[in-house]
């Protein structure tokens, strides 16, 4: 949740001015990112969702992330449409930050989703990575193999205070994966954090994708893996193979996995569970106490990576031969 | 602002059963209200506002805001209406807190409120003041002569860190209060807490009052001086007598001060503004550096308060003769 920058009612006018909207009703921050500010803006015409990008955001990625949405959005997928301005841009300026105006979808996320939801998510995903094609700017995955060592540095020293023996683990995965991680596997663009609170439900039918901000260029099943660590483990930590097989079965019958990519998704499984144990395990370490910000707990994400050491093929998450 | 409960797809969607609403489209946690946590929802009807009572709300006290409420929108006052379930209570449980689901109202607050705008409020308080008449349950100023006391007594020890002498200032100015408050002015329910924040407008029109959780029965003309306070002075400090006559003729015109209240403006206006400088000293005092709130200073108060000390007679507010 975050609302870090408010806006007067003179200035967002001043601002919607660039734009062709209805007449501004009403703006409320919500507590959604955690990155940016966000208004949801009434208008006579229709909702829509104010952004203003806070300083962890690079300003040089927005051109790719607000170009790739409308990308996808052109090719059908359901994903929030930043509005162009009058002049053609999609980003404007606003309270001295860079702002968007994007399209407001409808929908809730699961907080505690099923196998058939997980299904709608597979296919959503392919869907995705298909849309994805031809989209003309790139972006490193800057939470890649490089990206984990630099995360690594900075929790280290005080890694063993959340469980001893932590280091010496991470260090060893940690050469393991950067000597056995898969290149040749077919790549594109790649959401790179789909969680449950970035899929949005109406009923039990999937209404959008949103929140493209880790969205990069990096192999297809990488993504992959990361709902795999996402949507198909219980809250107690047991993976759920009947959610593994409708997610990856849904995700095949649209773009099916190549024998390559099969072989390599347990590693790949590791390494989007180091992913996120190692921005949990920063964030733990670093945020202050009694900061109004829910510390996710980075020992989830440890065990997640232990099972998937555990694993021989594919095979056991569930995916159909 | 504040959101402090997530709430679940599933619990909400129970929770509307008891309700009259259209479908539900979708939820967001918005920055609002320091108190409670406030969610704005879509159906497929109209929008609406789920509020979540957190530990700060009595919640004794949630009948009378809940019902003054009804009342007032009954009598054809602009405020948010609290939707009765189909038992008819307006009170419901949601994630283990009391709950109320209640109409959204379209408008923005203004950042610079101008003298027409101040106008607007006169009269919409005034239209208030009459509207509350006849609303039977009672709730007792908490934050009066009384209150006052008990929160000095927490902040005293530690005032002079903020500003050296103040604490011989407030002894003397409460003593002086006590002694001379006044006690046989018109009273009825008050909102007691009308800052611009809690006033909507759509373009210069005022399109609604909200948040009614401090409202209370006390003296109107209380309130009167309250949005003196909070209306008429300039971010420098200085009143701006043509807020003030702008603000207190509307008043006039639909409910004339009476020359008691007419008398008692200026103490009374040192009243509301002791009253704001103890809530925010409070708060400076034990807000943790850290949070994600904004600290309000409080010398903004005792400056206003110094001020009216200084008026000999209501006119120097702008009240017409």
């Amino acid at each position: 949740m975050a609302v870090y920058t408010d806006i007067s009612e003179d200035d967002l006018k001043w601002f919607l001015t660039e734009y062709e909207t209805g007449e501004l009703l009403s703006y409320k921050g919500i507590a959604e990112g955690v990155e940016n500010s966000n208004f949801l803006l009434h208008t006579s015409k229709d909702p829509l969702i104010l952004t203003l990008y806070e300083k962890r955001v690079e300003k040089s990625d927005l051109p790719f992330f607000l170009g790739l949405m409308h990308h996808l959005a052109a090719r059908g997928l359901s994903c929030p449409l930043p509005l162009p301005r009058r002049d053609g841009a999609l980003l404007g300026r606003l309270s001295d930050r860079p702002a968007a105006l994007i399209s407001f979808l409808e929908g809730m996320w699961l907080r505690k989703p099923e196998a058939k939801h997980c299904r709608e998510v597979g296919k959503a995903l392919a869907q995705m990575h298909i849309a994805g094609e031809g989209f003309e700017l790139k972006r490193p995955n800057a939470l890649s193999i490089d990206g984990w060592k630099t995360l690594w540095e900075k929790s280290e020293a005080r890694a063993d205070e959340v469980e001893k023996g932590m280091s010496d683990e991470v260090r060893a995965e940690m050469d393991f994966l950067s000597a056995h991680w898969p290149k040749d596997l077919p790549s594109g663009v790649i959401h790179a954090d789909l969680f449950p609170d970035n899929v949005f439900f109406l009923g039990d039918t999937l209404s959008g994708l949103i929140d493209f901000y880790f969205a990069c260029n990096d192999l297809l099943a990488y993504d992959v893996s990361i709902c795999l660590n996402a949507w198909c483990f219980e809250k107690d930590g047991a993976y759920n193979i009947t959610k593994g097989t409708a997610f990856l079965d849904a995700y095949q019958s649209v773009r099916p996995l190549s024998e390559a990519e099969r072989t390599a998704l347990p590693i790949l499984a590791r390494g989007s569970a180091l992913r996120f144990f190692l921005t949990r395990l920063y964030d733990w370490l670093t945020t202050p106490e009694g900061a109004m910000v829910t510390k996710k707990d980075p020992l989830e994400y440890l065990r997640k990576l232990r099972f998937h050491r555990q694993i021989q093929s594919a095979a056991e998450y569930g995916l159909s031969a």
